[in-house]
């Protein structure tokens, strides 16, 4: 069960960091659920929950409704349950354990280790102050980034499950594509087509798949439009699913031949050599110890050499329970990615390596492949796209 | 449209509140979304982004990707797009505006009003400092809990349109009931009938609904067993939708007939009539300007007063886009309530009622009815429950 399995890992972790308490701290948590919740408990919680790991235990308070769902988790030493009011049983509890360091979930660099809210900070601040721990409190984003960026087996698994599913589907919409029919249309079957297999999709369902077709398309993010497929186009896509909730994130390219055209002309089929080269480069980099700034700098420099304008974002993220996981980062030196490019790669972790390019008069070519990085280096977790999809 | 809607409420409560300035910031919102969101924008946001909303205008900075789709929402006066940070213009346009206070969204009393990280309270703190803004900075409880409380005609429709959809389902499932089936499949006939009519669950599809048979049930929050109904039980049910996002939230309480009996026994029926007494009394005490403690007050001791034990939880929440929603709340003067149950009740604003009592050796009794505050007391928006279900 992967919360047995996260929670050994998590005991593992602050053995290996020396942090002697991890503390996640949540309420309402249908409202504001912090992320790493999903790795200590499977239920929504109504009231302050509090879930505590040490180097060799764990133990919950909950409110009294929500006790029996975290204790036939069969992983906490002990489960409180409370009617009127949290702070007692928490003080008592981490009295008992009287931790030097309590780490708590937020992160100025990480927004997946960030799921304390700053009401719930200082309300945790206040409960601490009476029993005088209040300075204890440091981040916890060491334990939180590993936890989820160190992806078991069972995580693995479903993640290549996901991929699978999304190859089958790109290969299905591959020859339903044609002259004349819209963005929207081609997202309308693949939708359909996620729906029958009874899968989730891997992030919001109104860009999931993200369809562009053309030159001048609205640009990534963007929901499909009523744009209709024409000749001579660079069709791309962004796309999806989730398989026990673990998200796979792949783009394709396609190009739709025009009359007499047997392969694509030169210009389309130079930038799409050029991506797949930036790819295979990239992966060539990526091994533990490495950062995902050099790795960033590799494709971005074999787009650029090749007199294309960089793109204008990170060459990868990590992929996991969220299609965008995990803090370390395939990514230059921007402000808004903060630290996260400067972060040791580490084996285990899941990337996606995703360049893009304009052709102009075309469209816009870009591949999303994913790979997990190894103890030597890295493997492909997609079969990688090595040849423009003809239509 | 409801953004529409909700961006001009929001404008008018500033003007109300006497507040210059209420920033809304969060970043990657498919995994720490701030619940204020669904009010300015329909898209998941990827890079940090803020949303400013003054007295007469709303501006929006934003990732360059998310740029057309928050311009389009056409209630912005300018959406500015960035590529490296947001620190630039959001620092540009807040000397632009020079508001003497900038409300954001974090509270210790109100899960619903703090969508603010700690990590994200941090780096705005930082970038207020450069300009030297960092002590303007207060909680915007009073502003977010207001725009999500008093609820506009639009929210209204889609919450009656998820009541009459339960309503229809409770009417189906008492007809499917009889001894021998499970909790489980009351359970799996009920979700079949919400996939049906396309709605969503109004909270975890796990407990969604929520069945309890018989005496010694596992209680609230819990999911449907395997344990099988039973002529003499009481069985209830906890169960709502979604339409267009707005939830519904009730429960519904039957009686399954022995062999030889056309009434339930006194004992059950006398415990069901206090719950009606109970939601009649508290109903009969809502009003603008009550609070909720007393509200409360009038059904806890309706309870007790015939001899049964107290519910160990609030009388009711609000409802909205979640199924506890606002920040009001009718409940005792617990720890946990903080000092939701001191909120004046307002006009507009949604609110469930759900007492209970436990018959012994036969089961639970639980209604849960909605009401909607006027500006001279409330009105119904369930049908409610005047006479137990027989089975």
């Amino acid at each position: 069960m992967l919360i047995k399995e996260k929670v050994e890992q998590a005991k593992n972790l602050l053995k290996e960091f020396d942090i002697d308490c991890w503390l996640t701290f949540a309420r309402e948590t249908q409202i504001n659920g912090d992320p790493a919740l999903a790795f200590l408990v499977e239920a929504d919680l109504t009231w302050h929950s509090s879930f505590v790991i040490t180097k060799t235990e764990a133990h919950a308070v909950v409110g009294e409704y929500d006790r029996l769902t975290v204790a036939e988790l069969g992983v906490y030493n002990s489960v409180t349950g409370f009617v009127k009011g949290f702070k007692e049983p928490l003080q008592k509890l981490l009295k008992e354990l009287n931790p030097e360091k309590i780490a708590v979930n937020y992160s100025v660099g990480s927004e997946i280790c960030d799921g304390l809210t700053y009401g719930m900070f200082l309300t945790l601040q206040n409960v601490l102050s009476e029993i005088e721990f209040e300075n204890r409190l440091v981040s916890a984003e060491k334990i939180v980034s590993a936890l989820r960026e160190r992806k078991s087996k069972t995580e693995i698994e479903s993640m290549r499950d996901a991929i699978r599913n999304t190859e089958d589907i790109f290969d299905l919409v591959s020859k339903y594509i044609t002259p004349g029919i819209t963005e929207k249309e081609i997202a309308s079957f693949m939708k359909k087509e996620v729906e029958k297999r009874k899968l989730d999709f891997a992030w919001e369902e109104k860009v999931c798949p993200a369809v562009f077709t053309g030159p001048e398309n609205a640009g990534a993010h963007y929901a499909p439009t009523g744009r209709a497929v024409e000749k001579g186009h660079i069709l791309n896509m962004d796309f999806g699913v989730k398989v026990n909730g673990y998200c796979s994130d792949m783009q394709r390219t396609f190009y739709i031949l025009r009359d007499g055209e047997k392969v694509p002309p030169a210009a389309v089929q130079k930038g799409f050599n050029v991506i797949v080269e930036a790819i295979e480069k990239a992966k060539q980099g990526i091994k533990p110890g490495e950062i995902g700034e050099s790795i960033d700098k590799i494709a971005r420099t074999t787009i650029t050499s090749h007199g294309y304008d960089e793109y204008p974002f990170g060459l990868g993220h990590q992929a996991g329970r969220f299609s965008h996981d995990g803090t370390a980062l395939l990514g230059p030196a921007w402000e808004k990615y903060a630290k996260k490019p400067f972060q040791k790669l580490e084996a285990g972790m899941v990337f996606t390596i995703e360049p893009r390019l304009t052709v102009p008069d075309h469209g816009v070519v870009s591949i999303e492949e994913m790979i997990i990085i190894t103890e030597t280096g890295s493997e492909w977790l997609t079969n990688p796209q090595k040849n423009i999809i003809l239509v």
